[in-house]
């Protein structure tokens, strides 16, 4: 089921590769999937890999050679990309043990003296370096082009969107952007860094309080902030800005200079070579573009992260109360969703798309809902396996009552994002897709019940997630949790809980919002089970010096399907646990229902939030 | 209890430190633990940082300035350093929030410009890249000193060791050095290497299957190799190796060239400029100093850890069951040791120090004996408290029936090492200790009874040994555990169980050993409960399409003191685990307590593997 015969445009390519770069052709081509400011999410416009490979999935990695062509993807997409990618490519598969990645690849494959070409706006800082590092042994380098192959190839390529930025009113930021640019220069005088570059749009989104719509999802816009210790420099197309923008600077303590997108690169080389950077260092994260990195001396760069990933992520109370009422409200939404999807889906003639689209109509009814959050993964029977789903016209599903419904969505609402993912049965469940979920759910309201000491990193919580599917065998290839913005990004870091070591991770701290969703997955049917949690202090029994310990609070408010479970694989804790969360959503959605006037919303909620008993 | 006073030494150290060093003085002085092989365990002759702070500890990190004096420790040593170091020193206590690390004491604390000297054959070339590249932003910089200012100062400084080498016979390597160093040459093929330096001691020691003396606890010998694909060149004192020795490498098919060991750094010199190493790379690992491993161009150094800890680590079937049998020997010797101080211990004439003389006079009885693998933690009441406790004649403690008794202890025999942990009461635990006692124990047996992917990193079951004290605020600040050698290192890697980041931790795989090692500790009382577990795979359920399980079995065998544990804490599959484990003790232990003929050692182990119920 190939979108595309990619061949024409492999061998067009392939010629490309063979004109001279730096004065010698290139014996291979990387294709990230990331934009310049190294977006998940991208835009139109910036879909490379995609055109390319015809694969669509979020992540993805594309090599290129006269003989090769490889996609390498996670275990999220390994069945996405069986049916989207052609006979021209091959899929590696990372995480298997006899996949090798994209560096051991080249390294077994290609000659010493290879050149390996790459759009060096397009491939952050770190990731150069990394793969680099373990090419250059076997004597293959990365050639840093200075044009991109696919571009000259696509004809018909979209054009950057540049839609108009809003100020978020301090009512849902809960501190001024001037506050928070000060904060952000202490975190600069820390580090003797007289110039601050950042390039990743939601951390300029946060910084100054605005929101934009460039790239679908994520309320952001393209830009780029330069932060001195006089100046905040704004590189951005001025179209975007209103009145409103400039007002809400002056209102929040800010004075911003306002340049050109483009003018970036060419003012941020005139700043190197001025004074003010002499004296002091320039930080810019790794994680920008090993072009912009790369223009600043080793000797006084900072390439940590900036600062604002870690402020981002601890919500401030005004964000935590917003958070929290997003997913009320997020909540009433799939409730009335579920109960219509009960009423309806034995009429034969409901699909995962149709569905997603009803869904989509119950967010819309809530207060300052915005958009979604992301791209509706509504899923039915084999769909529900394939792990970052979401239905094309092609792989459109009737839903059935025969079959796994799993529905992963969210909205963006101005008082925060939201991301839940429920599995549901319409019909009769197998016993064993009743074992994998029950195990599933073990999981995560494990997770969920446990205490943990402040800073710890996730990856010591991953664990739980999983250990009722690792006692018998079985796991899940994605993460259990990532962080999420407030009206921003559905994935943020930069902290998360997963068994792979997250670079940078500052561990657990009270304030930070993020999802819990372990999962299981087969080729016919596939459960995941997410709420999003609240770290939060905790009161323990006994008290250690200096060892403060946290512990989570699930905000993510709809029932878990009890028919789904089997009741003697949970011990008393776990119903217990259970019986309480489904007692929480009754109380706090009732009103919300009731208020909208959805009487089938209130009584499915009723029906699917009953005590159960062993 | 400050065992010297620091004052005069630092005070000649600090004159030192004014001379002229390439060219200026230094401002600051570095002494690191380690000796130039970066050993865990040290030679008298090295124990610089022992000697310039008074700190005996195993691990810890000394700055000195002109007017401070710091000593960085980690959590298990907190108490101890409070006990040993004089008012010159200010202790750091590592993991606490407010301590700040080295690098952040120094640019907060240092003027930019200022010099910290260290012996650059003392520091690993990761340590010194990591600090060099946390403090250079505030403009201060290492200075790697050719000559080493302690050693200057101590007078009486003891001669380095010079013991004999002896072979270890194939029946208990389980495979000929021939042939481990052709293995060891298709790794370097791997990666291009030609030239490979090894200067870990056990890394050599394992590869050459000789053992050495020159280290208390560690049978290893100080030296150096070079292997490459021609040669391997051993740079020893040549006193150490009797005929026995050259007879050993031919039976196992190895030609070895022998250089004096000073020889080292000269003849790597060479090499280096040679052809050979133009022609390939050079493999010297991160973890050798950084002297040695500057040596190397950085176009083709390789500085990854040797391929030799991840073959160590995985044992092969004459090492599995070497070390199997090598546990049950040591567990017949603790049941000997705990009957007879249960029969004695109320006369109280007992210390610390005589019990420990004891438990070795009762290991010395077993076959295969050499020696133990570390000093006995014998340690009563508050002691016990104390991680990494050994009793000295200054802190020998009475035994007593109303104390905590912890005792941490192994043996080196020919067929494996052991370590193991066992914290009994002779008298009325108070309900407090009980139930910290059993939520050690819940630990233990959770990790021991858990199921994991194959190459799943140890860090992702750490929480498992945690998860019950964290459950009620408590925590203990140590790893839950190491890899352990064949009759080798009682520490070794390269994977592990922490919350730590382990560096290049390969996962766990079968064939592994490691410790399983949950506590707790207060001023008053310690409890740790260790065992030894083998990695092996497992039989689940259901299989996942190339996803190999994993899981652990318990290879050490000495009973848990039920009387500790609080049963309406336990959980039937805890009830359960522990009866099979304390018959597996009883089956197992009493041929060879009968062999002993060690009735009062029998009657005790019946005593305390009796089935226990809710």
């Amino acid at each position: 089921m190939a979108i595309r015969n990619t061949g024409p445009l492999l061998s067009r390519l392939r010629d490309l590769m063979k004109l001279k770069y730096l004065g010698e052709p290139i014996h291979g081509y990387i294709v990230f999937s990331e934009d310049a400011h190294q977006n998940e999410y991208i835009s139109a416009c910036d879909q490379r890999r995609a055109f390319i490979t015809g694969f669509t999935g979020s992540a993805g990695v594309a090599l290129i050679t006269q003989t090769e062509a490889l996609l390498w993807i996670d275990g999220r997409y390994f069945i996405q990309a069986e049916q989207q990618l052609d006979e021209n490519w091959t899929q590696m598969k990372m995480g298997l043990p006899e996949t090798p990645t994209l560096s051991e690849w080249l390294t077994k494959n290609m000659k010493s003296g290879s050149r390996i070409g790459v759009d060096a706006d397009l491939i952050t800082y770190s990731e150069w370096r990394r793969i680099n590092k373990e090419i250059k042994h076997k004597g293959i380098n990365l050639v840093a082009l200075d044009t991109n192959l696919i571009d000259r190839m696509w004809s018909d390529r979209p054009a950057t969107p540049s839609n108009l930025v809003k100020p978020l009113n301090i009512k849902f930021s809960g501190k001024k952007c001037g506050e928070k640019v000060e904060e952000v220069r202490q975190k600069m005088n820390e580090k003797n860094a007289t110039i601050l570059l950042i390039t990743a749009l939601d951390e300029i989104a946060w910084l100054l309080n605005l929101r934009g719509s460039d790239i679908i999802y994520n309320p952001v816009f393209y830009s780029y902030v330069i932060v001195t210790h006089t100046d905040v420099h704004l590189f951005v197309d001025d179209k975007k800005l209103s009145i409103a923008v400039s007002e809400h600077f002056k209102s929040e303590n800010l004075s911003v200079i306002i340049q050109p997108y483009e003018k970036l690169h060419s003012f941020f080389s005139d700043i190197l070579a001025s004074d003010s950077c002499k004296t002091g260092n320039v930080w810019v994260s790794a994680k920008s573009s090993y072009n912009l990195v790369n223009m600043v001396p080793k000797s006084n760069r900072i390439s940590k992260p900036t600062p604002i990933p870690l402020m981002k992520a601890i919500k401030n109370s005004v964000e935590i109360n917003g958070l929290k009422n997003a997913h009320i409200k997020d909540g009433a939404a799939l409730c009335s969703y579920f109960a219509w999807l009960e009423e309806n889906i034995s009429q034969g003639n409901l699909t995962e798309i149709s569905a997603a689209e009803k869904l989509l109509s119950f967010r819309s009814l809530q207060e300052d809902f915005v958009s979604l959050s992301f791209e509706t993964i509504s899923s039915s029977g084999p769909n529900s396996g394939i792990i970052h789903y979401a239905p094309t016209p092609e792989t459109d599903r009737k839903l059935s009552v025969d079959e796994m419904y799993l529905c992963d969505s969210g909205g963006q609402f101005l008082d925060g994002t939201t991301d839940v993912t429920r599995t549901l049965h319409f019909g009769t469940p197998s016993n064993y897709q009743k074992e994998c979920f029950t195990r599933v759910f073990k999981g995560q309201a494990n997770l969920a019940m446990s205490k943990f000491p402040h800073k710890i990193l996730g990856n010591c919580l991953d664990s739980y997630a999983r250990r009722f599917l690792w006692d018998v065998g079985l796991d899940y290839m994605h993460g259990t949790g990532h962080g999420i913005g407030s009206y921003l990004n559905v994935h943020e870091g930069p902290m998360g809980i997963s068994w792979r070591e997250i670079p940078n991770d500052p561990g657990l701290q009270s304030g930070m919002f993020l999802s819990n969703e372990p999962g299981y997955y087969e080729k016919d049917f596939g459960i995941r089970l997410e709420d999003i949690v609240l770290v939060k202090d905790s009161i323990t029994d006994y008290k250690m010096p200096q060892r403060p310990f946290l512990q989570f609070e699930t905000v993510t408010l709809c029932p878990i399907q009890t028919k789904m479970l089997v009741i003697d694989l949970l011990t008393d804790k776990e119903i217990d646990y259970l019986n309480e969360y489904h007692s929480k959503c009754l109380q706090t959605l009732t009103p919300l229902l009731e208020k909208l006037g959805d009487q089938r919303a209130i009584t499915w909620l009723k029906k699917e939030t009953q005590i159960i008993q062993r």
